[in-house]
């Protein structure tokens, strides 16, 4: 490796972001060395971004960095889990300093806001792209998994669905205006607090990454269940519906991906957790359902007719 | 993500390779779940693999799984780590069976030999890259770190350093015969279980992935020391010999990266143990020099005059 690499990694990933005394060595040997309290499991999840593919060509390196800590923040708050520590592995055409800059910046203040130290990483020279593998932990036993689904139980977003996906169409179009959307896709905030504080009360969990119907579908193949989804209860802002037609609507919501938002299950006698936890965290949290004995995802439509719906999302291969 | 992405999945990379008690939760979901024993640090490292840079372009799958996963490995062994689970995110321009065939057969029979359960992954379209994170234990303040070496402590080697060198040039120009070589570039076998013995014994201890030098020198900036190399000690492969001309010798010997050796420090008194455990997992330990008050990378030629060394290894900016 050069000096110019260890320049670049100096200069905008030493000492940068959250330190907690769980790190016992941080970046700069073969290893990082972390503890897992007593009692607690590891979780760990890897993702990747890559530009052209899941980030637009020539993004900007504040929303690769942001896009790419999110979508690996939103797996272990789908677990449930406690941040622990992350990894980025970067591959760049070129060290330009001003994207590193934006990088680095981000990296740390999402760092420092997600209580999430950085522990090691790689950086090579290629075509744009970001791994990062995060950790986190949870108490024994408590993590929330996607096969726990039960029929009888409610079906609960967070947030609000669709609106990265109308972001990315913003974004990559270079439209002005629409600032939620935008936010939505370049911005997206993983709720870390609200997985953590579902722990107990959830019965399966996902975080909405491709689309609301495939991951929902991968909650219902792994409990061996199906679900009925009210299309008048979907949780649609007010900002997606001044932006899309009547036509795009449905598809923003049911297959636009890139949320980082929750899609749970849940017994119908923990509604009124579910309620105090939406006011204590501030998260909203709508019910858009039912896990049913039917498999497959079922679409209830206003007029009270049900179609089965399509569940795929983005086609790598 | 795409059916055809899941059923590359399901049909590489589901059901294989070891399965360890430790993982509690396997692929498939947001995170796996993993046990940390207690009492013990878990160790984490990750690395990226481009063909172009790491790999040659048109990489075999086999080769391209071989290096990736015993380039992670090797950062446990260098902090003395028993291997618990790995990732891999993996990028690939397109579905190619007979490429998917041997890198999961690959991926399998190695995981199976060191004893590590593949947990989590990603895999996108785009240029061939290969990043793996891996993650071991060891007991709490045993690992092998960098910054330990002391003046008066031996250096040593294991293995042979330069022959992965010398084997990528064959490799690139398609050159027949010199099978040690182009093996130690292709499958290179991380000494895990040497890593492990190494606990108690070495103060300081690093993998030789960037070249001897560059990576000796990590130990010594680490350390606040210097070293001196005697350049008669090195442990250099007759394969190796016979393939390189006197100049280039010592440029593999030294510079060459790839190895996925060890180089560590240990005092002195612990010459008898070192020979124990080259005895016990039949490993070629070599003495190669001294860590020295004065900083820098010494270099002792035969006929007896010192000269200062050049570390610099690969550049990638």
């Amino acid at each position: 490796m050069s000096e110019g690499e260890f320049e670049i990694i100096d200069k905008y990933f030493a000492n940068i972001g959250w330190r907690s005394d769980e790190v016992q060595l941080g970046p700069g040997d073969d290893c990082a060395l972390l503890k897992v309290s007593q009692g607690n499991q590891l979780c760990v999840s890897t993702d990747t971004l890559l530009s052209g593919v899941h980030l637009p060509v020539g993004v900007a390196g504040d929303i690769a960095a942001h896009r790419a800590l999110a979508a690996n923040l939103s797996d272990l708050s789908a677990m449930g889990a406690r941040p622990l520590g992350f990894l980025i592995a970067l591959t760049l055409p070129e060290a330009d300093s001003q994207w590193l800059e934006l990088f680095s910046q981000t990296i740390s203040r999402l760092s420092h806001q997600y209580r999430i130290p950085l522990v090691g990483g790689n950086l090579s020279r290629g075509p744009l792209s970001v791994t990062m593998t995060i950790m986190g932990t949870v108490p024994e036993g408590s993590a929330l998994t996607r096969s726990g689904a039960r029929v009888g139980d409610a079906v609960y977003t967070t947030g609000y669905t669709g609106d990265a996906a109308a972001g990315l169409r913003i974004v990559t179009q270079g439209r002005e205006g629409h600032e939620q959307l935008a936010r939505a896709y370049c911005h997206p905030m993983p709720a870390i607090e609200t997985g953590q504080s579902l722990r107990g009360i959830a019965s399966a969990c996902i975080d909405i990454s491709d689309g609301l119907l495939p991951d929902l579908d991968h909650i219902l193949q792994a409990s061996g269940v199906g679900a009925i989804i009210e299309l008048d209860r979907l949780s649609i802002s007010s900002a997606l519906r001044a932006f899309a037609n009547t036509g795009d609507l449905l598809e923003f919501v049911l297959a636009g991906g890139d949320d980082y938002q929750l899609c749970f299950c849940a017994p119908p006698d923990r509604q009124t957790s579910i309620l105090d936890l939406s006011r204590r965290t501030g998260t909203l949290v709508t019910r858009i359902g039912n896990i049913v004995t039917d498999r497959g995802l079922w679409l209830l439509h206003p007029d009270g007719h049900k179609t089965l719906a399509e569940s795929r999302g983005y086609r790598h291969f």
